[in-house]
């Protein structure tokens, strides 16, 4: 479908703690005109509020005389399903922040906010990798690692809001500390930070093996980061492909419990550690068939993300436009 | 709501591998009558759906005037979301089993077929302990661990019928091996089964220590099974302490996976092992909320179930009363 010059177009953000992305997006995906900037948390939840309304104002112009029926945030945190408000955001420095309130009187427009994760999901459902199945689960890999759930045609967010936490399930109960506290989670692998950490900890213990990961940053064990350590395992290096094994097995090991809890038809797994260590895939493929039961993964296909760095501006501007029930024919 | 004496019945089946059990249910979720018999899987599938149009005769008889309006199936297996069809039930030996087609030819009446977990599930949370909430995951805890899901005010079948599916989730990369073939999933640990296996090795491998669990089965070490284990935890012997806090802790790190996943705001555990062994209770609920993330664990209650052995056939009769769209206020 193409969009249609009369068709109402919706705002959607993304709300990090480093950047505040916002687009200007048609009934059918497509970004007209996007804005980004610095989220600055330590200003406060107010002035974030503000940034956000100015940069809706900026699209709003942008629009000309296409009406913006109303704005979806996607934030980096824990959204309260009911009231829009963010119960927990650590990265905003945020606790009960009343976003949806504040920003509503702000704007003068409808908003509906959810968490940033979700959001992507929601976009890539609608629009991108996951389009026209019921049931698709998406898993994101970056610095930390985090997921999404579509049942039933639908997003779940959780009594809470928080479902679709992927990175913090457990799949070694002696494994490694996670940021959470735990041990063993998905992320205290597969995370872009536990990737550096175990690397270095595998150079400091035992130096000769470690010596061509350290070559690479020039002798800086500080510098071995999750890209050296692919770079690494491309060129053959012995620790570098058992690190990134060791990465896969725990990153097919959490995707197959998402997998029989959900028995989705569709795994969209993507994210920066990801695109950067392609070789995790076909590993991550071969333990999630091997450790989910058949019947839950026989039929499941694991596909890339289409919509990139638009992901959670795109789904939250489809949220709010689904929200009103002004989403077209979709 | 009382049941109204015009209100439609419903038949509700719950078939498993050794028991075949049938019940006639109310609107609200009555059993007004039930029949038992043995499910002979040796005989084959027909004679199967044969027996279960016999019981259902008897009790369309024993409604006399009332009408029965449909039979819902809920089956030991995966089950064709589409067509009802079961896929795969091992115990049963069925593969690709046309059982909704058979069971409608010979009975005359419209049939919906679910998986028996996921029917119980959808049982506890009509008419049991998971009555007025939107979202609850189901942990049965046997010889085997099924389990089964409510988002959004919905039963979640999955792509395949297959979700729900807590027992194989990894929570231990390295850990004994299942009957599924993979290492460390939940049921390793916590299953019936697994449980009895764990404390025969240990007995095995320190027989000193094992001296008291020998002694309660007479000698017979493969008499030790997951009750032994429970009785003499609860006289204090150290080894099967043990013995239940691993099973716990197994248990509270599947339930912290299926609860960062959901989000639900209810976790209803139950099953022989959990009834034959309370002391797991505070165990799973202690580590489920220490591994969950505090945004999903944090309201979240665990809670018994309340159908007992009738929550499979009174979830497979509401479940197809709902199909039909006659479910009253509900």
């Amino acid at each position: 479908m193409t969009s249609r010059k009369d068709a109402p177009l919706t705002i959607g953000v993304d709300l990090g703690g480093t950047k505040l992305a916002a687009a200007l997006v048609t009934e059918d995906g497509q970004v007209l005109c996007d804005v980004r900037r610095p989220s600055e948390p330590a200003r406060g939840g107010e002035q974030i509020v503000l940034a956000i309304a100015e940069a809706a104002r900026t699209l709003c112009d942008a629009a000309g005389d296409r009406e913006v029926v109303g704005i979806g945030v996607g934030v980096a945190g824990q959204v309260d399903p009911d009231t829009g408000a963010v119960r927990h955001a650590p990265n905003l420095h945020w606790t009960d922040f009343p976003l949806k309130a504040q920003l509503e009187d702000s704007v003068h427009l409808p908003v509906a906010v959810l968490n940033d994760v979700q959001a992507a999901t929601y976009g890539e459902w609608v629009h991108g990798a996951g389009h026209g199945v019921d049931d698709l689960v998406c898993m994101f890999v970056g610095t930390g690692v985090g997921g999404g759930v579509i049942a039933n045609g639908e997003l779940v967010r959780g009594a809470g809001g928080s479902a679709g936490e992927v990175g913090h399930i457990t799949v070694d109960l002696h494994g490694p500390v996670c940021r959470c506290g735990n041990r063993g989670c998905v992320e205290a692998y597969a995370g872009g930070w536990a990737i550096a950490e175990r690397a270095r900890a595998a150079v400091r213990a035992d130096p000769a093996l470690g010596a061509t990961l350290l070559a690479r940053e020039d002798g800086d064990i500080d510098r071995i980061a999750a890209h050296t350590v692919a770079r690494a395992a491309e060129a053959g290096d012995p620790l570098a492909r058992r690190l990134v094994l060791e990465t896969g097995e725990a990153l097919g090991a959490g995707a197959a419990a998402i997998v029989n809890g959900f028995n989705p038809c569709l795994l969209v797994l993507g994210g920066g550690v990801v695109d950067g260590m392609p070789q995790l895939l076909p590993i991550v493929d071969e333990v999630m068939r091997r450790r989910a039961l058949r019947a839950a993964a026989d039929e499941l296909r694991i596909v890339p993300p289409k919509l990139g760095a638009h992901a959670g501006s795109i789904g939250a501007a489809t949220w709010i436009l689904r929200q009103l029930g002004r989403s077209g024919d979709i």
